[in-house]
C-alpha cells in the first residue's frame, strides 16, 4: 500500500509508492523499447493488461481487439482504488494511505502513431473518453481531484512508446490546483470577472504570444512561461469544466489540440513533452466533511498546459521554485505560429 | 537584459533569459563533452573565463594557474549585476528587470575529480569560498536571497563536466524559501522551538532514516522525500546561517559532505545529482523599503538538500505539485547507511 506523507517544510504531500519499491540497481539503466509484438497496448495483447474499464469499440467483447480507444487500470499504480481513507499523525508528521485511481487511456491501436498523427475524428474519441472517465471518477466521494496528463517520449517520463494518456484521482487537492483555484476565487471576489478570461482578452488584443486562434479555442505562449515553448490551449468562452463540453465542442477541440501537437512536433523535431488538463475539481463533499470547493462556475476556466521537455530541472529550479526560461514566449509563439502544419 | 515575469496563476517569478535567446535548433542536440585542453576551468585556460572574482591561490597573480578554488562570473548569466531594479506592471502582469549575480565556483583544478573525490581539506577550501562569496554578496542591498547549488552530471543540468558549484543572487525571495521561512516562523511563534530542531530530534530518536551521524552534523533521508534517495545534511545544533560557521565547523562539515557524496556515488553508481544550500536570507532592508525578514536567529536552521536525478519530473508532478517517490526514505537510508565508504 502506497503512503501519502506530508512534508512539513515544503507544505506538500508526497506519494511514497512502496509497491514499486525501487532499489538502487533499478535506476541504473534506461528501459528498453518493447517490440510491437509484445506491446501490451497493441491489438491481440489485451490479456497482457488488467481488464479494461472502458473502451470505444464498434463491436465485439471487452478485452478483445477492434477497439478505437481503450482504458485500463495502470499495472503499477501510484495509488490503489481499494480501501478507506485513513489520515493520521506520526510524530511531527502526517500520513494518509494511498487511496486513488490510476488509469491509462490507450489513444490508438496503432503502435507507431503519435497523438499528433491521429485524425481529428480519432482525437475526438480520445477526448470523449477523457470526459467519460472524469465523470465516472467524480462519483467516488473519496477523490478530491483528477489529473489527466500525457507524457510523450522517454525523457518526458513515458515508460511505453505506444501513445497513451493517464488519469490519476487523488484524495486531496494538489498544490498547483489549490493555488490556481484560490487565485481565481480572489480575482472573482474582487472584480466579478474570471482571471483567465481577463488574461485571454489581453492576449488576443496583444497578439504577440498567440500561436493559433480557432472559433472557440486559442493556443498561446503564456507571458511568464516557465519553460521554453510552453503552451496553453484555452476555450475562448468562459467554461470552468472540461467535462461539460459537448461532442461538437470536443470535435473542435480535437482540431485545436492536433494543431498544437503538430506545431510542437514540427518545430521542435518531435521533442518529448508533457501536457496536463486543468479542470475544476469535483464539487461533492465527503460524508461528514465540509465541501472544499463549491460554485466554481464563475471563477475557474479549464485549459490544457503543454510543456516540451527541452531543458532539465536542475538545482536552481528545485531549490528556489524559480524557473529560468532561455526562450522568450514571444519568440516561441513566433516560431510556432509560422510553422506550416 | 533578462526579465523577471510574474505568473499570476502559479504565483511565482520566472526568469526570461532573453540573452541566451535559445531557438528551436539549439535544443536539438546534447552538448559534446569538452576535451581537457579546451576546458575553461582547467589550469592555463584562465583567460577563457571572465576575470576571477575570488580565488584561493597560495601565490601568484589573479587569472593565472596554481589556484585551489576559483570563482568567476558565469559567462552566460541568468541575471546581470549591472543596473537598478525596476519593478512595473504590464497589463494584467508584472515585470522586473533581471538584476542579480551569477557566479561559478570551480572546486578543483583537477578536471577528472568529482566533488566526492576531493580530500576533506580541499572540500574545506570550497566551503570557505562559499562563505566568503555569500558574505560579500549580502553587502549588495538589491539582493533578497542567495542560492548556492551544484549540478553534477549532464542529466542534472551540468553543462561542463569539470567540478563546479554555482551561486545566484536574486532580487526577491524565491517561493521555496518563502514557504520554509514562513513555516519556521509560525512554528516558533506557537512553540518557541525551531521546527528543524524538532524534526532532527525526532529523526535521531527514530534512527530508521539516519544515514550517518557525526559529532555536529547528521545526514538523513527526509520522511516525505519527494525523490528516491533524497538526502538532507543538517547541523545538529541550532544554527540559522551557514555563513556563521567557523573554519573548524567547516572542516567537520567537509567530512560529512564528502561522506554523503561518496555514499551516493557508490550506491547509485555515480548518478547525476543536484544539491542546494538552504540558508537564511540577508537581513538588510532596501533603502526606502521595509525589511522582509528580521531576526531569523531562532526560527530558521540552515541545511544542505541533495536530490539524485534518478527519475524524471513528468506530467503528473508538474501538473499537480505532488511527487511520486518509488523508494521509501527508510529503504534509501538503509542502502546508503550500509555502503562501505
Amino acid at each position: 500500500m502506497s503512503e501519502l506523507r506530508w512534508d512539513p517544510l515544503k507544505l506538500h504531500w508526497v506519494i511514497i509508492a512502496t509497491e514499486r519499491g525501487r532499489r538502487p540497481r533499478d535506476f541504473q539503466s534506461e528501459p528498453e523499447p518493447l517490440p510491437v509484438t509484445s506491446c501490451p497496448f497493441c491489438y491481440g495483447n489485451e490479456d497482457k493488461t488488467p481488464p479494461e474499464i472502458f473502451a470505444i469499440r464498434p463491436s465485439g467483447m471487452p478485452n478483445t481487439p477492434n477497439w478505437k480507444v481503450r482504458v485500463i487500470p495502470n499495472k503499477y499504480p501510484a495509488l490503489r482504488i481499494e480501501g478507506e481513507l485513513e489520515n493520521r499523525g506520526h510524530g511531527p508528521y502526517d500520513v494518509m494511505n494511498g487511496i486513488g485511481a490510476h488509469e491509462v487511456i490507450i489513444e490508438t491501436p496503432d503502435h507507431d502513431k503519435s497523438m499528433a498523427d491521429l485524425a481529428p475524428a480519432e482525437l475526438t474519441d480520445v477526448l470523449v473518453t477523457w470526459r467519460t472517465r472524469l465523470l465516472d471518477l467524480r462519483r467516488d466521494f473519496r477523490f478530491r481531484y483528477m489529473i489527466l496528463f500525457k507524457n510523450h517520449g522517454a525523457r518526458a517520463g513515458a515508460s511505453l512508446a505506444h501513445s497513451h494518456s493517464q488519469l490519476i484521482a487523488v484524495p486531496m487537492l494538489p498544490p498547483v490546483a489549490t493555488t490556481e483555484l484560490k487565485v481565481c476565487r480572489t480575482h472573482y471576489a474582487n472584480k466579478e470577472r474570471c482571471l483567465f478570461c481577463d488574461l485571454i482578452t489581453f492576449e488576443l488584443e496583444q497578439g504577440v504570444r498567440v500561436v493559433r486562434e480557432f472559433s472557440n479555442f486559442v493556443t498561446l505562449a503564456p507571458y511568464a512561461a516557465s519553460f521554453p515553448f510552453e503552451l496553453r490551449l484555452y476555450p475562448k468562452r468562459h467554461s470552468h469544466d472540461f467535462a461539460l463540453m459537448n461532442d461538437a465542442q470536443l470535435a473542435e477541440l480535437a482540431v485545436a489540440l492536433k494543431d498544437m501537437l503538430m506545431r510542437v512536433k514540427l518545430v521542435l523535431k518531435d521533442a518529448p513533452y508533457n501536457f496536463i488538463l486543468h479542470t475544476c475539481p469535483p464539487m461533492h463533499k465527503r460524508p461528514g466533511k465540509p465541501a472544499m470547493w463549491t460554485s466554481l462556475e464563475y471563477d475557474y476556466h479549464w485549459h490544457i498546459e503543454l510543456v516540451p521537455r527541452l531543458t532539465s530541472i536542475a538545482g536552481f529550479e528545485w531549490g528556489t521554485g524559480f524557473f529560468i526560461n532561455p526562450t522568450s514566449p514571444e519568440d516561441a509563439a513566433l516560431f510556432l505560429r509560422e510553422a506550416e502544419v
